[in-house]
């Protein structure tokens, strides 16, 4: 073993050269962490910037994360019987303008089609920032009694918000994929369970696919979705930029669209009605946190239960050594795993050096790389380099199966106790606006005592302007920690209500 | 049995009056096909008619027809690695306007953003009609040698056409939802073979899937794509209005583009060349060839292998029955189908009667209906229903699964012998121009020697214009049948080259 790994070291060495000349990142995740990101997501080949500012191209390493969670959560929504439909992608103004704080929220980046071919159209078509308006007077229209009810829909689709603030690809795109689900109910118990219910698919994504730790809770009014009754959210944390980003929303709409729509049933005592409305998303925005999060100087780190390809088997001929059974190695080995339901494949291009080829699939985040030599050949075992702690462990050819697994299993639990690690480190509870200013500066996740007053966030708003953008509240837990008797507001000096996250956000 | 037969079409008569009151179509198939069409998608619940003209909602029950032959579809490229990804809806003027005769075939039909929120856009961007210049100014980027190639990309997206003649749901919609691949070859010989590899999965769609026959063969240089090499499609035919259908495409588009778009590698002899590229799609307007192939006047009928629900079981209760033990039957027989694979639902409401029930998954287009009353409890037997040819059987509980399996798959065959014998018989061979016009006054699918010409496919635009719409190429089927030495072509009176299709198309 020993001389193997001296050899491939040294080859691994003479490789460095030309990574450094073309396979590497320029920029370092902690040093420049804005370029960091806009290197990687290129050169781990899961964008390529378009020539329209603000638009990117998922490539397939992107988009089949993106299938891949779709795969989890579009079962889990068929088991709660939400249906799947498609609704338009235009909507006509005066129906966008239908619900004054929603299009409030919207208006300014709405964009509107108003020519086709040659000719211009009678009215401006909007193009939907979002389908509550395109939706529900259909709702209005099929909703008649209470057997109408649970409506319970969702659709896969494209969505434009014509933003002007600093795109970045995944985390803010002009347009992007996600999925809208929009339902509606006889009473406001059940709509509350499935806003909860949702949100708990939402954090399983995050947890349980993109190993990234994220808190549960509940959006301050100013925050909240534009027209909604109230706004849950996953949130998640990026310590390199101490910032927050809102990772899935799931809204209780309340009964105001219902009424804006005339969305009305007769119930049980054939009372005329409104429906209690949800509606939920989540984006390919979770793909850009999943990488800020997990990315190393390498490239990409991709969690096991998303990557497209889990495992590289890659094949590490010697001179005098028998190339054609190391490749045939290689083949039987990616046959046993994708048998075993592994996604798996290998790189056996001749053109290629094995350090090269390290490198490259490095920066494409895959999981686990299999190396098959010589040596591993004639001791019947392979090879088996993590991409998340770089550890190596040889395995015999045997229980390939179930040492696979069992690796896998915990390269996902390790990158999900590193990033919640990180993220608890950055962690900060502070009492007093001095505490606050100080924690901010530091780019923490602040936890603060709060009075929940819709004025004091604006005033926290304007206090903490500057280039970095303001501190704003990004949710109140639902894991609440005990809020001793007489704590005071951190920012207004009023008694406190709660423990609230504050912070920058995306 | 007798009696129960009595005692329920004469429950079924008692609905007959409900029935003609509210559930059933008011136009027949035969009569009125435009009307009965419209009519049909709303009854069956596949589309809601939208205030924007053009653009339809796909309701859950169309959407699980598209999601199920989605399932097939992508499987099947995925085996040929064929890898999904996303390109963005909009392009740029300059980009669209790169290959002028693309452009031209498309320019009428597409949709301009000018504004985002209260402000002009400093130019115009299209949203995209398909996504050829979208593309392919990357893939000039991504190929450099020949071992980048093949590349073969697929997206499932929306696209929007702003087309003004009559919209007609599914068939000929403003936006509709589709899948395009886009592939790149180093020659021409595998560009050629994956055009009919993947027509041969667009055959299948429409014989295994949709239950419908279609004929594969290639287009007319009129009627290709535009800017491409040549086109092959599988056209379906509607016997009602004597309309053939473009089904689904595959198109090699030569080295046009490549040429535009500087899609250039180096070969392995160092050289310079030009790649080979293909595009395809199929759309939901799939989806509406189904409808108009096999409905019939009491609503939808679908094929079994696409429809949401194949199986609907119906509990028919009497006065003095055990209704619950009904209802624990049908519950049971549910859990059992699903078990065994099925897309199976129970209608247990009880504000409907069970003729009532009938009628309404008979307008739904259901392939199976199970009835469940006193008698089949007491001989553990269920009554089964067809959609297709409304055949009745009972079964023993005992062997209900391989029942259920055999005459699923009996109602797929019938459907599409039906289908294919309907089609048949409208097929009409002819030899002159006084044939011809005869055929098409019949509505034929008229199938006549041709001389191949670009200006005689006009010229018999021109001569059969008027108020149906001018005649023209289908296609030219691949199965030729055999051409006697000097046949001539039924309009210009030169020597035939080919059998091609011929008639009014949608």
């Amino acid at each position: 073993m020993a001389s193997k790994q001296g050899s491939k070291s040294q080859k691994k060495k003479g490789k460095e050269v030309k990574k450094e000349t073309g396979l590497g990142l320029t920029n370092k995740k902690n040093d420049n962490f804005g370029e960091w990101y806009a290197e990687v997501v290129v050169s781990g080949e899961m964008i390529e910037y378009y020539d329209i500012s603000g638009c990117y191209i998922l490539r397939p390493w992107a988009m089949a994360i993106w299938e891949n969670m779709q795969v989890f959560f579009d079962a889990e929504i068929k088991k709660m019987k939400i249906e799947n439909c498609y609704f338009p992608l235009f909507v006509s103004e005066s129906i966008l303008q239908k619900e004054k704080d929603h299009i409030e929220g919207f208006a300014p980046e709405v964009a509107w089609v108003t020519k086709s071919g040659q000719s211009d159209l009678e009215v401006p078509i909007a193009i939907r920032p979002t389908s509550e308006t395109v939706m529900y007077p259909y709702f209005s229209k099929w909703i008649r009694g209470h057997r109408d009810l649970p409506l319970k829909l969702n659709q896969w689709c494209n969505v434009v918000r014509w933003e002007f603030s600093n795109p970045t690809p995944f985390i803010r795109s002009r347009e992007f994929l996600w999925q809208e689900g929009h339902t509606a109910f006889a009473t406001k118990d059940e709509a509350d369970q499935e806003v909860l219910d949702i949100l708990e698919l939402y954090r399983r994504i995050y947890e349980e696919y993109l190993a990234i730790p994220v808190v549960k809770g509940k959006k301050s009014e100013l925050e909240k979705f534009a027209g909604g009754l109230y706004t849950t959210s996953v949130e998640a944390f990026i310590p390199n930029t101490g910032r927050g980003v809102q990772g899935a929303t799931s809204h209780c709409l309340g009964q105001n669209f219902a009424k804006m729509f005339q969305i009305v049933f007769e119930d049980e005592n054939r009372e005329k009605a409104l429906a209690w409305q949800n509606s939920w998303a989540y984006s390919t925005r979770t793909i850009g946190v999943m990488i800020m999060v997990h990315g190393d100087d390498k490239g990409l780190v991709l969690p096991p239960r998303v990557a497209a390809v889990q495992i590289i088997v890659i094949p590490v001929p010697y001179k005098d050594a028998n190339t054609e059974a190391i490749y045939d190695a290689c083949t039987s080995t990616v046959n046993t795993l994708t048998e075993a339901g592994f996604r798996v494949k290998s790189d056996l291009r001749d053109n290629y050096s094995p350090g090269w080829k390290y490198s490259h699939w490095e920066m494409k985040g895959v999981p686990l790389r299999i190396e098959i030599g010589p040596k591993d050949l004639a001791n019947k075992q392979v090879r088996v380099v993590r991409r998340d702690n770089g550890a190596k462990q040889d395995i015999s050819t045997e229980g390939l199966v179930m040492n696979v697994k069992e690796i896998l299993h915990n390269v996902h639990d390790n990158m999900y106790n590193t990033a919640k690690q990180k993220r608890d480190t950055c962690v900060k509870i502070i009492n007093t606006w001095e505490e606050f200013v100080v924690a901010l500066s530091e780019k923490k996740l602040i936890l603060a005592p709060w009075c929940d007053e819709e004025e004091v966030e604006k005033d926290v708003k304007t206090r903490t302007k500057g280039e970095m953008g303001a501190a704003k509240t990004l949710c109140t837990p639902f894991d609440q920690p005990r809020l001793p008797e007489g704590t005071l507001c951190f920012a207004s000096g009023k008694p406190a209500k709660k423990w609230t996250y504050w912070g920058r956000s995306y």
